[in-house]
Formats: C-alpha cells, sequence, structure tokens
C-alpha cells in the first residue's frame, strides 16, 4: 500500500484525488499495490466534501508520517511550495508536481536533492497538462539531439485565437469570452503576455540541455496587439497565427522565445485549435514529431500527476537520473536569428521606401484593408528592428515561422 | 562500456548503427557509458562499408560472447529472429526489436522469458517507427483506463490517399507513384490490404488490455477498393478517408478494426498527411490525446531502437514490467457495433427502397455522378450488411469515423 499527501485541494489538487480513486483498481495494478491518499494539506476545510477527514492544515503533520511515499505539490507559487517540497525531498519522499514556476525556478535543485536521497522529482505535468511530452522527452527521444521544439503551450491564448480566426472577433471580444468560460482569469496576463508558455518553454529547454535556462532570459511577447486584420492576413498567406513557446538550435547557438507567429497551414501545429496544445519536437534522427492533448483542465492535468505517482511508486528507493545541471545555459540573442518578418504599413509609405529599408519584400493585399502589408526576406531579426525603428510607422509586425 | 549486437544489417539495422555512432556523445551521456555495436549479423557481407568488419553470419558468437549487452533485432519474420530473440533473452541479455511480427505473436512470451531473466524485451519501434507511442502508453498514461485507441499506422497508404486527395488521381496509379518513390513495395499487400496497421493495433490493444489480442481476430479491411469519388465524397462530407487501425472500449466490449473510414476535418488525425503517422488515445481522465511522426524509414525508426537500447542499459538487472498476459483476448463481434456507413448506390434505386432497408439517411450530391449516395443513421455493422445485402446493389460503402 502506498499512502500519498496532496498539497492543495484546487482544481488540479481535487483532480488528482478524482482520478487516484476512479481508476483505484488499474492503478493498482500498474502501480503493484494499492494507492491511497492519506492527506490533503489546505488552508481551507471542505465540509461536505468526500475527502473532508483527510483535510489537514498543518503540513508537519506529512512530514513526521513515516508512511508517506509520495508528496504531491499543486499549491502553485515558489513560496510555501518550494519549502514543503525541498523538506519532503530532504527526507527521502518523492514529489509529484504540475507546478511549472517551482520547476522553472527551482527544477535543478530539487532534482539535485532527490537524486542524494534516492528519491525522484517528476514534473510531467508542469508542461502541457495532460500531454505524455517530458518523460518521451527523457526516456523515448534520448536517442536523438533535439533541434528544436515548438509548442502551443497555453490554452487559454490558443482558444482566443482560435476564436478570433474563426468568428472574427477581436482580441478584447475574445478575452471577454475566454473569462466567461472560466479559461481566463480576471487578471489574464500571465496567460496573455505569454509569461505562463515561458516558464514551459524554459522547462522543455533546460531539459534538452541539461542545464538550467532561466526564464528571465527568454524574449517573451504575447498576444495582446494581434488583431482580428492580422489574422486574416495570416489566412491570405495560407497560415495561422499561433502563440509558440519555441527554442532551437542553430550550430552552437541556443535559441529561445516566445511570440505569436505566423504557422503554415502544413505545419502539424497549425490544426492545434481552441484550449488543446501541442508540443512539436524535432529531432536529429527521429525527423518532426508532435505530442497533442488538452494542456489544462483538472482531470487532464490530473492524470499526468497520476502517472508520476505510480513511476515514483515502481522507483521506490531508485533514483531517475534527469540531467539538468545548475549551470546556467547562455541562450544566443534571437537579434542574431534569421527569419521572415510579417509587416503591415500606413498605405502612403511608398515600396521604394519599404525596400530601401527591409530589402526585397513580397506584398500582399486584403480587400477593404487600404495600407501595405508584405513578407520581407530572410533577414536578422536585429536588422529588421532597425529598419523598422528607422521608418517608424510600422502598424504591427508578426514574425514568420520557420 | 554497452556492447551491443545488431541482427539484420537492412534499412534499420543499419539505420541504429548510424544513430549510435552520429550521436554517439549524447548516448553515451544518457546511458551513463558509451555505447558500441561489436557485431552485426547479416547473410551478406558488406565490402566498403564502415561496419564491414563488424559483420559475422553465425549467430553463436553472439550467444557465446558474455560482453553483449543488448541484441537489437531488425531482421523481421517469426522463423529465425524468434529462435535468436529468445536464446538472447533466455542468456539474460535485453533485447530492442523493431519486429512488428514477432511482437504481435510472440510479444507476451518473450516478455515473460525477460521477466524471468530480469532482462528486458523492449519494442517501441514496432509500432508507429520513430513515434513515442509504447512507452507513453506504459510509462505515462498509467493513471488512465484507455478507451480508445485511433490509429493511422501505415504509412505507404496513407502517402497513397493523400496524393488521390490531393491530386484526384485513381488507387493504380497512386499505388504506382508510390511504388516508384520506393514507399510501396512490388507486392505492397501487406500495406494495401491493411495487415501491417492490423500487427500494429493488435500490438497497442494488447498493451491496453494486459492480454493477448490475435490479430487474426482483427477485422481488417484495406484500401484497395477506395476511388477518387469515394474521396470527393468524403470532402463533400466536410472530411478525409483515412486507414484506421481501431480498438475501443464500449462498457464491457473492447472491438478492434482496420479499415478505411471517413474522419470529419476537425478531428486531428485529419491533419494526417503523406507517409506521417500518428495514434489517437483517448483516456477516461487525460481526455484526447494524439502522438504524430514518422512511422517508416530508416532514422525515424532506428531512433526508436536506440531509445530503448540505452533503457536497456540504464535498467540493466531490472526487468521493467509490462503487463501483457498470455490469455487470449475476446473481442467483441464488430456487427454489434453501432455507427453511420456512408453509401453509394445506383441512380434508379428509390429512396423509398434504400429507406426501407436503412431507415432514414442523409443524401449528398456530388455535381457529375449520377448516383444515390447518402449516409445512414447510426446502425449496427450486422443490420448494416443484412440491408445491403438484401439490396445487392452497393457501389460502395465507407465507414463514419465514429
Amino acid at each position: 500500500m502506498a499512502k500519498i499527501a496532496i498539497l492543495g485541494y484546487g482544481t488540479i489538487g481535487a483532480g488528482v484525488a478524482k482520478v487516484l480513486e476512479t481508476n483505484a483498481e488499474i492503478i493498482r495494478e500498474r502501480a503493484g499495490e494499492p494507492v491511497e491518499v492519506k492527506y490533503i494539506l489546505d488552508l481551507r476545510d471542505f465540509p461536505g466534501d468526500p475527502n473532508e477527514a483527510k483535510v489537514i492544515h498543518d503540513y508537519n503533520i506529512i512530514t513526521e508520517d513515516p508512511e508517506i511515499d509520495v508528496v504531491v505539490e499543486c499549491m502553485g507559487g515558489t513560496g510555501a511550495a518550494y519549502a514543503f517540497v525541498k523538506e519532503a525531498l530532504l527526507k527521502g519522499r518523492s514529489v509529484a508536481t504540475s507546478n511549472k514556476e517551482l520547476v522553472a525556478s527551482r527544477g535543478s535543485e530539487l532534482i539535485s536533492i532527490a537524486r542524494d536521497q534516492k528519491a525522484n522529482f517528476f514534473f510531467e505535468a508542469s508542461v502541457g497538462g495532460g500531454i505524455p511530452i517530458i518523460r518521451p522527452l527523457l526516456t523515448s527521444l534520448t536517442g536523438d539531439r533535439i533541434e528544436k521544439i515548438s509548442g502551443i503551450l497555453n490554452g487559454t491564448t490558443n482558444y482566443m485565437l482560435t476564436q478570433m480566426e474563426h468568428h472574427g472577433v477581436s482580441f478584447d471580444d475574445a478575452l471577454k469570452d475566454a473569462q466567461e468560460k472560466g479559461y481566463a482569469e480576471l487578471h489574464p496576463e500571465a496567460d496573455v503576455e505569454g509569461f505562463d508558455a515561458c516558464r514551459k518553454i524554459a522547462i522543455l529547454t533546460s531539459l534538452v540541455c541539461g542545464c538550467q535556462v532561466p526564464y528571465e532570459d527568454i524574449y517573451t511577447e504575447g498576444i495582446r496587439n494581434i488583431t482580428a486584420e492580422d489574422i486574416r492576413y495570416a489566412a491570405a498567406l495560407d497560415g495561422k497565427i499561433k502563440l509558440l513557446a519555441d527554442s532551437w538550435r542553430d550550430g552552437d547557438h541556443i535559441y529561445a522565445m516566445v511570440s505569436p507567429m505566423i504557422v503554415k497551414n502544413d505545419h502539424p501545429l497549425a490544426g492545434v485549435n481552441d484550449v488543446f496544445n501541442a508540443v512539436f519536437v524535432r529531432g536529429n534522427m527521429v525527423d518532426d514529431t508532435m505530442f497533442y492533448g488538452k494542456g489544462a483542465g483538472s482531470l487532464p492535468t490530473a492524470s499526468a500527476v497520476a502517472g508520476d505517482v505510480i513511476d515514483c511508486i515502481r522507483r521506490r528507493g531508485e533514483h531517475f537520473e534527469i540531467a539538468w545541471d545548475p549551470s546556467k545555459m547562455n541562450l544566443s540573442n534571437c537579434d542574431e536569428y534569421e527569419r521572415k518578418f510579417f509587416v503591415r504599413m500606413p498605405a502612403d509609405t511608398p515600396y521604394s521606401v519599404i525596400e530601401e529599408s527591409f530589402g526585397p519584400v513580397e506584398p500582399i493585399r486584403l480587400p477593404g484593408l487600404d495600407e501595405k502589408a508584405f513578407v520581407t526576406a530572410l533577414m536578422k531579426e536585429g536588422d529588421f528592428k532597425n529598419a523598422a525603428n528607422r521608418l517608424g510607422t510600422v502598424i504591427s509586425r508578426i514574425r514568420m515561422e520557420s
């Protein structure tokens, strides 16, 4: 019998309890023994909840109970969550977490403690919700050098962009709709400004590189400036606008960036709609792969946590080595990377002036819009910025996925 | 230093040697030690090949060399491949194979030998080539009850159907094109008749059920009768024709079937084109997921084998439990399962007669085709067959994916 403690009885914590109860028989078979939730730590009480009797308010009860095998952290943040996870690991317990902030900022340190204690720190649910992506990277695609990761890692913004595309609504209306449906929070900055996707690509890139990629170093641009017109232009270019969280290798350089990009319709990410997430991974041997599923939600995310719990139990007393060194990865400056840019400018800018700054461009016209729009040739992002600054009248610019 | 032997130096065996050489440094890090190919068993010699000196013709050299940790089987078939793999496992070596026939017919037995010997029998490459699907099913989606697997598991037929769709060519022309490009063999039955996909869905279903699903018991229908007109009808129904290898749970029933089906365009499998494969998996907690990538080809398939080799080395002396009991799974009779059918009949059949047999139908017309075409309501496959037999004049019928 394996006993676990869940820290935080919110959406995901309650989901974990539900998965372990609903699929108890299957999970018993796969873990090799029954798995029981012994404690649920939360500041609140839950009168009438079927798990009411398991709710405790004092973390020390968990640390001091030698029966607890695995601690599930679903509190979020890096304050108490960090302190509790660290203490659990130091006591030799394994930890499964859904907390992307904790993993992005403290992953390397927590893995190192787990290693010393012959325990495990697993975090499949921290990226892509229910999508198996971290374990496949660590245990399946191990014969490959990963060349590129390109993720639709935030369901809220993907839902909004899909609404804008399918119904021609504005950013503000799409946001209001997402808030009404419960997909976006009242303060939606973490999603809309790309901060959530940034933490997630920082985690994936750290795992691919084997060292610490600070999320603060990743250039991050959200979707707040994307308009319904931009999306119509993307369609005219046979593509879609997606908020991509990318990292990629170019020779000895590693780049990472979160930004809305125009993805061509024949790219597998173009068909990922609504709240679904997907992670495109290119290896130097396996070529293109993609992992698709629900990137958020109580049960899908809890499914990933439950998979981690089962793996912790199967590996009891044995550390699964995850190479994530504390040394800091120096990302290359994206200004040096070459790509194409989609640009809109006022109608009165002559193409001669445009091409003087951007070089040869491919114009594109949308009926009813009196402006100049075009796609540049491949150019370094730094050169593009300089040219755009010189002209000073760019209405919008969106990176072309490459 | 881990030493391995490769059985069969064809497309995949040579790919494995290439992956291990090209990514030697990465693989050394992930395996925890260098990985070296010591022997390559083949009937042929390979004069001038960089691995020429490693080629041997006598399997006993491998069995008798205690240095060999892992045997990689890429011979195919169930004759010598079975004998050699069994002997390797009985000697306590782990085995990684790409051989779907061997796994589908002998998986349970070979896993059982590996268990007794504290070794491993891994076969990620046997389904979906480079796509990580078997390990995610066994180690990630473990908290879920799998409700459905729906796979595009044969790249040759998917390429042909994509050509027929995009260029309006006939089955025969698409086959000729696939043969010229090297995607289809001179005797293409294994692909075209669905036998290859059948082996693969038998393996996945066995893993999901934990017992033996005999591939002979899976109803299998290929794409030979699919015409360019059928594909135009599918487009008019907002869908595509895909050769699906499916298994699904309905109450206490497990069904499995390989058949061309009309997949609606909003299904993630609809966007899987050309030689790409994908496996759609629905769990009762994680909901819909999909795994996408190259289902064949030397390096993608070899990437999956290399991942298995690394896992074998990391788990040396320790068996990873795969629940695959030898007891036979009794699949339910697909005649009992309800779905919709797309049907084409001669123009002179009155709708009154059609609806007398099939119940209410939704007619669909394509310009230039003088015939009756329609989609039935949900009906049991057995009832559909009886009705179609009574009428006797069905031009074609294609299952609607459900």
